[in-house]
């Protein structure tokens, strides 16, 4: 960390002093990766200043993990030969990235920059629907003929190898392009060199297709240990590849995703800053609509009780312990049911089991916490009754929270919904009901009130 | 998926008809990673058949990624021999991740297996701590020396290649075995025969140290793409590298650990169904408790409020809406910066901007729920007065919660805590007391009730 502080200073030095030379050949010893931290501590014109100093490669690499906000400032401010420059040494899944993100006039000037070829490629890539395999996959791949020995595969690699993303999976392609067999760098490394290309391949191959949905695709680089997934498209020819960068990136996605159906909102790609009030209002108003008329519903059942609370006031001090407590406990279980089942170390086969560790686990919970407040209502009302009362409610709404937290998961999964929409919000309103419920009928029949 | 079924019933219709050989050559055409689920649908005998016709590679790569529990049961069936069969090929740090996984009379086993060298390299792996990136490091790797030329460099791979997990990267070493660099295959598969390792090196180097927390490795795998990441010693030696597939895995782990802590758990490691239930409940009580004895406060509070709701009983019918909904809109807005902040999307300094986007998001949606809950109201009770003791409730309900959503996360940060413990149940709990003071305090003055 210290160091990387040293570093923007010593950039910031040189930019002041002017000693672009220098701060040229300072440049080069920055790892790429941090160089955002650095344009974030700089000011505008100097970043572009910055830019203007790296060799070209670099600057295309760098370029490419900027935020937006940044790539569009910095397009704004480059000649149409700075931007050829830039756009030309992208890679073809980056440059489709930054279009996505950009305006339109900065997209026509991004398109006008690259050949008809590219351009081509790149419309195609824009056209797969936003979830697809096909959006985050790159036209970039080694391709090689199965009656290649290993010394031209060699040669062909050494001959195209810098101008494709990766190099790690080779795939062999018949004369259709159709994909026969993908050969791990590794085999080629430690193969004869005169050996046939056909020998080596692994035709065990696992592909995705371009409409495949692209969290499908990032469960295969979980579940296959790979760094790269051939793509074809419906004639089973091979159109491109996702990296498994990509593949990490689209988790993460999806646990955002995940987090923000969670806490009752519809989940949204964009970053926090760049997505408008209205737009960040809209995403959160339609699940608190929801949520608000359903909980309606318990306030309802509590006039329902009015005869109960007014000849015993005190009840209704227990009304948001027991709602919370409730609501706690069924989000503790929906929260990991939903997880287990994303992670599929949970499945719908495990039901009876799941449930049957949830209950005995919401025995052993319900009893320790109706035992605590048992004793501060001793303490504080001195009143046994209302201590059994309280107690018998949170047992009961303990054991029925975590049921409905085990439930209603596995019940969506089985209808093909999104677990996720039972989470913690839902439960809790679904709870709250119940809990209330339980606790006037326990109060009525224990403490003998006349409704 | 209709393949896989197919898998499966193939396998247990030879099984069933004893047809060893065939069954032999037809698994060699299924995918490793299918195993997995292929054992999930056979007897357990049966396993251990299949597992013994597979060839010796093969078996133990499909041994590292079943879970736990088949582990366990088949290292009870393996004979000595067949069980250092399957270790000998393991790399080292799936070695470990099993060691640490099972029970130790388990454990003597496989370590009698291995032989002294490697007991000592796993040892040591275990000695790391749990969340270092020493213990998810594998100690295999290529090393080369920067006075190679790139044709012994291509001599050293073919050699030692196979037993590498990785060949991907390279790493150049001194005689001390300090990193000077690494040099990417690509470089090495374009480059002359002729060229010397050290005209090649990337000296611009990330590394990480044994002791490193493992989350932070994770991180740094997203920030940079990285296939692999050397990890050195205190002595700057190269000791063993993280692939990028053990970085998917901690990440995930990352994930599940947040889930579990913004659902008011204490994070667990262990799989679902092998943690006890008793386990289970301790992860869970301690917050229960916690949240509790807090949610008692709303209790006392309402108390207090005790002739307000007398007076006007319909009041009471509206805490739980109002403390519903305000948990709700301050655990969106928790999640959102929790997850901002967890993905370097929201700096600290960020800390106004989001404040004001929230303030603003809030006002937009309180005015709505108002609104909606005002015509309900004049429907339900014709109660012009009590629509607006209730939206005006609502509007500074949800701009109270929105802010402690954003504030509280960020706060935690500040003060280098987990930002994730600020989730929904805490935040619920602390909206609530204020929501139902509110709501009490413009009742009373609204609609002069005398206290």
């Amino acid at each position: 960390m210290l160091e990387k502080v040293f570093e923007v200073e010593e950039v910031l030095k040189l930019l002041e002093q002017k000693k672009y030379n220098e701060l040229k050949q300072y440049l080069e010893r920055i790892n790429g990766a941090d160089f955002p931290s650095i344009f974030d501590e700089i000011d505008e014109e100097d970043v572009l200043i910055v830019f203007r100093l790296l060799n070209k490669e670099r600057a295309a690499e760098i370029f490419a993990e900027l935020d937006s906000d940044l790539q569009e400032k910095l397009i704004n401010s480059f000649s149409d030969v700075e931007l050829k420059n830039v756009v030309d040494k992208l890679f073809m899944d980056d440059t489709v990235d930054i279009i996505e993100e950009m305006p339109s006039n900065v997209v026509k000037r991004i398109l006008k920059s690259v050949d008809e070829k590219d351009r081509k490629i790149i419309n195609e890539i824009l056209n797969y629907p936003d979830d697809s395999a096909g959006s985050i996959m790159t036209t970039e791949f080694i391709d090689l003929k199965e009656d290649m020995t290993v010394d031209q595969a060699f040669e062909k690699i050494k001959k195209i190898g810098l101008t494709k993303e990766t190099v790690y999976n080779c795939y062999v392609l018949d004369t259709n392009r159709k994909l026969i067999g993908v050969i791990d760098i590794k085999d080629l490394l430690v193969a004869d060199r005169a050996q046939k290309i056909k020998d080596l391949i692994d035709e065990n191959v696992v592909t995705v297709t371009t409409l495949d949905d692209k969290e499908d695709v990032a469960k295969i680089f979980d579940k296959y240990d790979y760094v790269a997934l051939p793509v074809v498209d419906k004639e089973e020819r091979l159109v491109g590849i996702v990296t498994v960068d990509d593949a990490i990136d689209v988790m993460k996605e999806e646990a955002s995703e995940d987090f923000e159906i969670m806490a009752a909102m519809q989940p949204n790609e964009e970053e926090y800053f760049r997505t408008s009030v209205f737009k960040h209002a809209k995403n959160r108003i339609l699940w608190l609509l929801v949520l608000m008329v359903s909980s309606m519903l318990t306030g309802t059942i509590i006039t329902n009780y009015e005869t109960a609370f007014a000849a015993i006031p005190v009840l209704v001090a227990f009304i948001p312990m027991l709602m919370d407590t409730g609501g706690n406990c069924g989000s503790q279980t929906s929260t990991l049911i939903i997880r287990g089942l994303a992670t599929d170390e949970i499945k719908l086969k495990d039901f009876f089991r799941a449930l049957w560790k949830e209950i005995r686990v919401a025995l052993v919970v319900g009893v320790i916490l109706s035992l605590a407040n048992g004793v501060r209502i001793l303490i504080q009302y001195k009143d046994m009754q209302l201590a059994v009362v309280v107690g018998l409610t949170l047992i009961v709404t303990v054991v029925m929270s975590k049921c409905f937290g085990c439930i209603l998961p596995m019940l969506a999964k089985k209808l093909k919904l999104d677990p996720a929409i039972m989470a913690a919000p839902l439960i809790t309103t679904i709870v709250d009901t119940c809990s209330v419920l339980v606790f006037f009928n326990i109060a009525v029949a224990i403490m003998h009130i006349s409704m």
